[in-house]
């Protein structure tokens, strides 16, 4: 049976640098909120999003109550109700506030909500300075940071598309840092079948979902160079892409219609003969063709891909493909809060570029355990194991994934009609 | 056809009282948020109900639009998508923001509102001066602040409802200036058949849907001397009210069982012996016997009085009974924000008491528009004449009502499974 | 307190007369069925309609539950688990099956629920050759006859629905009785101003919410001489009626968006310059202007009286008004299933006809209790009076109800957007 | 480019045999019905389940529609509006009816599919008399038999479900040939790592979601030797298994909330102290210990599992499992309509019993496409393809199944929430 730090591979030996690593993250956070109103961090725009005011406590909550309430001496909870009021979906926890309803909790206020971080940062803080800590206090410390990352990114997303919600359309940051981007001619890399690898490997951190690291066999395969782009999207539009059953999946056919869906999430133009425009961070901007689209679900990413002769990669497909890539893209670090994609300097020409930051590229596998899988023990084994079914698995991360969070083996979920993430898509075919 | 003026029964005669009165009245409501953060106001906890923010941004919305747009020289907005966000139901104005969404609009904040209302009232306070304004601008500004009531009350219940949506069941005010009640006893005042006159008299103001007044022929009839209490409704509970079908008229029967309800809106027991409590303005209490019960929907109080062996009155009853009742009761002027209900100093003996403010009172009667109604030209027009269908009349104000505006004639109006209002009831019966 | 008899107004002297009218009813229904497959018979299309089967049974049950099992010696009942699948709505009667899922009752079938019938039929019959009846039995018999009369229709109605939903737009009878009709002019018929008597007069049977007969005082008002026609209401969408929020009240301006409508139900054209037709008990037909419409909800009525610069009739306009109208009409036993309105033979010039048959006329009234209101005692007491409230009133019978089941006092009743019943309407005015 | 014959893998050399396998296949079809009612035939009793007599029209529209009118000469359509009714999901043949709404398709009657049947029998029957057939029409009946039999399950399984919503339970067959079964003791058979073929082999038929056959490495694993009983399962429920989410997928507790699950379908008791009874086509019966559990959905096969420190194998494991297994178990064929899992005469002892037959058994593999899967050309390209998301595979046929369709390499699918098919559970493990 293995135990948490094999789950969460976590290196046990330095707690300085993990103190550090600690205050970053936390840090990063409340930087994200720069310029929000308290309202701004209230409401909730859709049952799968969440308050920003509750990203920010419900990340404290996880350090408070799995590591304080476990190892700290005479712990004393900062405010007894948080622990129903921010506990995400661990049943193992007890009570859960109902999630649809986070945007009518007004009380605490973005204040509170503000002390209660600092509160738990300097406990935090106190307790890693004390001596002969149990492994478990580290892996779980560094399990809270990469959770945190994790929220991070749904701040962003979440905040997109409530401010989207708002007829005036405003931005969290004005002024735009983009530069325009070259087209570039698609390409194809091929790899030759074999026995691959998939999974985790190494002493750096991993989600459980990511291991354990084993072997599938892979047929022999082609990857596209490139992301998909809003450009091409714009033609797989233009081709009546929305109005061709039989391009989509019949649970995909099924989404257009009943959602009314004739495009990707924040695109919009005045008349059919308009240019397509889409909302971003920083207020509504015109498509830039040669940027790779982001907020397609997977049944538009599968669609896209029959339309174009191909199909998404599977799983071991990319991470094959990722093992010769260039891990140059453009991440929550940079600011940009919106795919960028310009070539990677100096990259060699025949390799899959873009494949990490810009946007999550969906694949074709589904979201199931991996040969071997088993959940931790306790409450923190509800992390992910409980979520592998009917949710396809996305590889890369985002303009909105902090830089160190993501990694090739890195599996984010959704269900296959989600749209709200940076989410795009990379073709591959099998080997002619 | 008639006009407007006579729609709405203005005196236009002195414009100084009206400056008075529309300042008066915009004040009311700003210090009706006192102590409320920015979140409070911001969030909205059903379709329903409304954000406190928009209720402050749509009263000031209903001058600028009708009054501002219309009369001022030179008019421009103060900013041109309010027009748009702030419009509740007049088609007449043309688009209108998403209801259901109104808690999305995190932007403009509080403070942005706070100062459309200033502007706006500036401009109102102006336009006052002017010499020779048409009659019709003082009718509107009249209109305007009874409106504005409306939504004062609005206000307090939409924010009632909110609070109690939050696990920790924040008070809006604390401290609590209620005094025992003492118990009395039920009685009846009788009233013989004869021809009455339904609806507005004099030379006061009335909203469109008190006129025309007219005639009904009502046969004899007894109402009850007192509203029905919390303590009565809890004896109709504890006698299986809401676990037997033949008390229930079949859409409200229908309703207890898809809603699940087991008591009013906002009581709450630890276990089956436990006491009733309930949720107020002010944090949840235990409940007083002999406070007048609230938070009733017309099918609870429909079955309350099946059970009781009588009915509820209808609207020409109630305002026959009202003739002689004194006004005397608790309004939001008062800020008890909780039904009440001390006995009327020198009330005499026989009549009907309690009849104005703690409760509003569910009739028997249908929403409809009296014999010769008409409602006002253009958007104003809409104000009530399009709701005129599947509602019940309520009469005589509550707790959360300006003393100022309610009238024997004023007939206020909801869907009958609502509850979230100061809704309480009276019973009738056939003369013996 | 009243007893059943002086509730349902049934003359007990006669039995042999009963005894025929029985026999008649009953016969009339299984009449209606005459060349339906039982799989016609078996199908529910909304959760609104009942299969025909469902009604045949149920009317049966009717009879079995009320009468035979309280009132025959050595009750031995059909099939014991009758008594929960073919109750409607009793609560007092115990379980019921669910409604919506009367469609799945493929067992029983047709053939026995048949025989369930000639059963009933014969022990009915037995019982009533019984000596010293107590005029209980007579009463409910003749309640029996007439609630079997309401199905007679209801199977007409349910039928046309079911039908409607076959692609293939099968008629129930081939071959068309109906002869062109002349048009006519509208003219108006004015009443003056008065107190005026309201529901059923005399010894004749009625149902329980006809009663007590009472006082109402009544304005001056005009009624339209004849029902709107198909012709007027094709003029009413092509002047955009469907289109015009401000000629709808506001839920009935939410059912057309929600629900999509742009004419009556059973209205169909190829494109928006063919003509239109619509779908009858004879398969699908042109319009023929002169035709009084059917189909049409509460929502659509209302709305086309305020384009028509007019408004529905109350209760007791239409019950004053018909005190003159000649009982001239088409009914079900003219078995010419759509309405025909032929002119009355030597009507006179100025009164009202076609008030009776051909269309349900709906009022502005809503279907509440009239003054002094009682139910009968036990569960058939649960006849009508449990369904007062958010529905209105419907007058004068259809084409599709029995001639002698239709009364001046009858009040029919049904939600504001229901449109399977044969529902039309007829203008009044306030008087000039 | 692969071609039809490729995908769905048929022998073309013999057209006798073909003639008779097509008349066998329709014959069991009939079969199937003896004792039915034409109303039984037609009713529909969730979205999910299509009527008998729809079922019995649509296996003859494919034959009529994929080969008649595109190889028959001087085709004539039997009754042309057909081609719209009967079409189930093929959007490349056009409009289609609503599937939800074939429970209100009471005309064509029983009687008319019949001879709808009959007439394209006899014309099938003459076109595979013609000289030198195109290979293509010889697979299309093929497919089309194939085809007719997942229709002759799905009959069995719609009608059952239909019948289980009567409350009087009525059986479809009575009496019944089962005897008492012995109780086994659960083993393991073990199976060493390595590359596996998964996937359809050989020349016979197969559909084209069993192509092509592939490889994939497989860890070392065990499978139980026996499907889990009835017995078991009710242990999994005394011991709180619908109770504890820990043991539930997060969207699988979801389903056992919103669903209010608290025992497979068709399970019922009347008290928490009396026996388990479960309802079968045979009528309810007593749960018997020993017999393999069927209707229970992927949710609570994974929980199940869980439970017993096990879980699901995937497809590759159980094809490696069944190459060795005996092709022993209860088919359609055999008329017993519940699983019975006796044990197979003769079997070796070490190797996996009854994984043919009796019970669907849930995999713990998502339906996707097989690496190179290619959809076929033109409408039957629709038939598998456009499933492949969000559902799981099931292995091994149902009592429901022909014993002829079943084959180590078909896969069958359905949502993770479906209970109304004969679907059960065997566990694996990893190797220990």
């Amino acid at each position: 049976m293995q135990n948490t730090s094999e789950k969460f591979h976590v290196s046990t030996s330095a707690v300085a640098p993990l103190a550090l690593q600690f205050q970053n993250t936390r840090s990063a956070t409340v930087g994200l909120i720069h310029g929000l109103s308290a309202e701004d961090c209230t409401a909730q725009s859709m049952p799968d999003a969440s308050p920003v005011k509750w990203h920010l406590a419900h990340t404290t909550w996880f350090f408070e109550t799995f590591i304080l309430e476990k190892f700290e001496r005479n712990f004393v909870p900062f405010r007894a109700d948080f622990r129903v009021l921010f506990n995400s979906y661990y049943n193992g926890v007890g009570e859960k506030h109902a999630r649809p309803e986070s945007g009518l909790i007004t009380r605490p206020g973005l204040e509170e909500i503000i002390s209660y971080r600092s509160h738990v940062d300097a406990r935090i803080g106190a307790l890693l300075e004390t001596r002969s800590l149990p492994p478990k206090v580290l892996e779980l410390i560094t399990l809270g940071c990469h959770h945190e990352q994790q929220h991070q990114e749904l701040i962003l997303t979440d905040l997109k598309h409530l401010l989207s919600r708002n007829p005036a359309l405003p931005a969290l940051r004005n002024g735009w840092p983009l530069t325009p981007i070259a087209p570039r001619t698609q390409a194809w890399t091929n790899f030759p079948e074999g026995i691959v690898e998939v999974g985790h490997a190494g002493d750096g951190f991993c989600f459980d979902n990511e291991l354990p690291r084993h072997r599938q066999f892979c047929a022999a395969f082609s990857i596209a160079r490139f992301p998909v782009t809003y450009g091409e999207f714009a033609d797989f539009i233009a081709d009546g892409g929305y109005q061709r059953p039989e391009l989509w999946l019949s649970a995909g056919w099924d989404a257009v219609q009943r959602e009314g869906w004739t495009h990707p999430l924040y695109w919009r133009r005045e008349s059919p003969s308009a240019a397509w425009r889409t909302f971003t961070l920083r207020g509504e901007i015109d498509i830039a063709r040669d940027v790779p689209v982001a907020h397609v679900s997977y049944f538009e990413a599968e669609a896209y891909a029959r339309w174009a002769a191909a199909r998404l990669p599977t799983v071991a497909e990319w991470e094959t493909a990722a093992t010769c890539a260039p891990r140059i893209g453009h991440f929550a670090e940079n600011g940009i809060l919106h795919p960028l994609a310009t070539d990677a300097f100096n990259a060699p020409e025949n390799v899959p570029q873009h494949m990490f930051g810009d946007v999550w590229e969906w694949t074709q596998s589904a979201y199931l355990p991996y040969p071997g899988f088993r959940s931790a023990e306790g409450a923190v084994g509800e992390y992910n194991g409980k979520f592998m079914v009917n949710q396809m698995v996305l590889k890369g991360g985002s303009c909105a994934t902090p830089q160190s969070h993501i990694r090739a083996s890195y599996r984010n979920f959704f269900p296959t009609d989600a749209r709200w993430q940076f989410s795009g898509l990379r073709l591959a075919r099998d080997a002619t």
